[in-house]
């Protein structure tokens, strides 16, 4: 890394302040004379760069190193629990709340079911209590909250941020980030839930070393997003990744967006949630009636527990889902060529033998040579994964990432 | 731009004359005074530079220019039929070659009819004849040949570039560059055709501005190249953009790769070739018969000629094809987000009426949102696109672009 030399410009000064903190989070521990010699700084701007962290409370002193030569350095890391950033993933049944602090480290997590029958500025006005709350409980400074990211299951445009469309929660040009402004003097950052999943896989997650990946995550809808030479794919206006309405089956249900056989019909909570309900309205599924009353068959928990218990009618819908799932993935094998794929959200309750009938069809659909390159598998972070992703956008900036 | 200062370093040395070469072909004309400000290098370091690059003949003064303040400055521009570059595309019924210098002027083409029967040494052979030819012909120094881009239609491994594997040529696990190397004293560069075609678009094309967008070639087969956020996008092993295989029709026909219903058994100038030879063989189309031998019905030409003739069963075997085309179309528009998709290769040949047809498809079936953002266009490079691009790689390396 070649730093500008430090002086009055304002930006450079910005610029090499903002390197020699990603340097240090990158290196965990580190002495001031490596942080030189890494930047190319000289040894006393490098200091000056050092105490001025120090004083903002970025950073702290962690002992002394080995010396080569001379005596033995002080070591400087991430100071944790000194500045604080909050990532709310909204989804259609509930909201999740992450405190995280400067160095990853989460602080608070908590999830919240809604009803988003509600309007926009009712439930902006619902996260808005909620983050005040967590401000004031965890008694956090308001200059050392950097910033609040908000995850949402729509179309974020990427140059005015503003959600375009969040079908599923009824939302159509909603500028959030204006509309949340007022919160508090931070920033709040807005962005799609498959590319927050794809910010935290690759931040502290299974794509911490992955160039190009692919993340999937399924829930009320099904979406994507993409990693491509390390950098995140946006496309030319945002929605990049967005596989929810690639054509799966001529033959399949009409979907919401006019067409035929969209993934989104065949492989999302929402439609395994109508097969089951539908299969057990009209009798046709008898010992899976016997099981489980129509009425508690709103989330696909039910229809894993069905799984779980036995029940084959149950099984053949996740089975379904897997088959259209493994078609979709092939295509995303075929055209992105990516070293992983990780899916996310409710698809990390599957179990392995399911998931397995979909690698297996993903593979052989797609061709060998990229199929040969990739790794398919459930994300780790679960169904946090937007919220965190949300919570690390802040950081990401802090540390003068390209977002 | 900020370079490095000159000094003793070859490498930062290299990399101040590729950057300054760079402007130059950028701002057509420019003065030394110019690029000192362009670069923050000063004007003495400027003026080495400058004298080196008109030195080895890459530029030539071009005149004087206006004056901003003391004397009118001299400007120089890049020295046309300086230096040179060969750019070859293999196809399976013919081989398109042309010779292009440092601005980008194409100084000679020509496309020869081959048979692919022929072993990959034999093919080879009669390459690296043609190309010796070329470069006696037209009096080509050997040292004024920059190299030799080579178009194939198949997978190209993205670190070792060894052609993975070429369906229609029968090629498998071929090291290109190695086997043509003997050529002579200057460099090989293997790549994909579409990949080819996407940095022809790029270079001298229709996406000179654009930074996301897509090529789809049709020829033998049929497969796609992205560019996203301005540059190639290769995927994690060189085989990004390959959609001859993803899946376009549950009960379409069987495909090489042991699949059904893969794009390329609907939309290729193969398949519509078999689709219409079928026809006339079975007698069920007596107006095509009629029209037209079945032994002179061995290209698409062939079925486009019958359709200007007002023949109707040539016309719908080009919009069943344009229809399956429209559904790959709305998934890539679904899954890149791209500005621009540029249709080539023999895909210009298609009349204006059967592109509006498949536009109309891929607009329907994509997301309204992304497919606002989209111009779906055809090439105006034709067929040379992929040619061209080869031909245009070793300019890249020269001007120090990414590949």
């Amino acid at each position: 890394m070649k730093l500008g030399k430090t002086g009055n410009n304002k930006f450079l000064k910005q610029f090499n302040e903002t390197s020699l903190l990603e340097l240090i989070r990158l290196n965990k521990q580190i002495s001031k004379a490596d942080l030189a010699q890494l930047t190319g700084l000289s040894p006393t701007a490098c200091g000056v760069i050092v105490s001025n962290l120090l004083e903002k409370g970025y950073i702290r002193e962690a002992g002394i190193g080995i010396s080569k030569g001379g005596r033995r350095p002080n070591l400087y890391e991430l100071n944790p629990k000194s500045y604080y950033s909050i990532g709310v993933d909204i989804d259609v049944d509930y909201i999740r709340f992450i405190l995280m602090d400067i160095t990853g480290n989460v602080e608070y997590r908590d999830m919240i079911s809604s009803r988003f029958d509600q309007s926009v500025s009712e439930s902006i006005a619902f996260i808005e209590k909620k983050v005040r709350q967590i401000i004031e409980r965890n008694a956090i400074r308001e200059d050392r909250l950097l910033g609040v990211g908000v995850s949402v299951p729509g179309m974020v445009d990427n140059v005015t941020h503003e959600v375009i469309f969040a079908p599923n929660l009824g939302w159509e040009r909603v500028d959030l980030e204006s509309m949340m402004s007022g919160m508090g003097n931070f920033p709040i950052y807005v962005d799609n839930e498959a590319i927050c999943s794809a910010i935290s896989e690759n931040w502290i997650g299974c794509c911490t070393e992955q160039r190009d990946f692919v993340c999937i995550n399924m829930k009320s809808g099904i979406g994507s997003s993409i990693f491509a030479d390390g950098n995140l794919y946006r496309g030319c206006s945002g929605s990049a990744g967005e596989i929810g309405h690639i054509m799966v089956d001529h033959n399949g249900p009409k979907c919401a967006c006019g067409n035929y056989g969209c993934l989104e019909t065949l492989v999302s909570s929402r439609s395994m949630v109508e097969k089951a309900q539908k299969l057990v309205r009209q009798g046709l599924i008898a010992d899976f009636s016997d099981e489980l009353d129509i009425n508690s068959i709103n989330s696909i928990d039910f229809i894993i527990d069905a799984v779980k218990a036995g029940n084959e009618s149950a099984r053949v819908i996740l089975v379904e889902a897997a088959g259209y799932l493994g078609l979709a993935v092939a295509n995303l094998i075929n055209t992105i060529n990516p070293s992983r794929i990780v899916l996310g959200k409710e698809l990390v309750k599957f179990s392995e033998d399911i998931l397995e009938h979909m690698r297996n069809i993903a593979l052989a659909k797609a061709l060998k040579y990229p199929a040969s390159r990739v790794e398919i598998l459930a994300s780790e972070l679960g169904e946090d994964s937007s919220a965190l992703g949300a919570a690390i956008v802040p950081l990401k900036k802090l540390f003068g990432h390209r977002l």
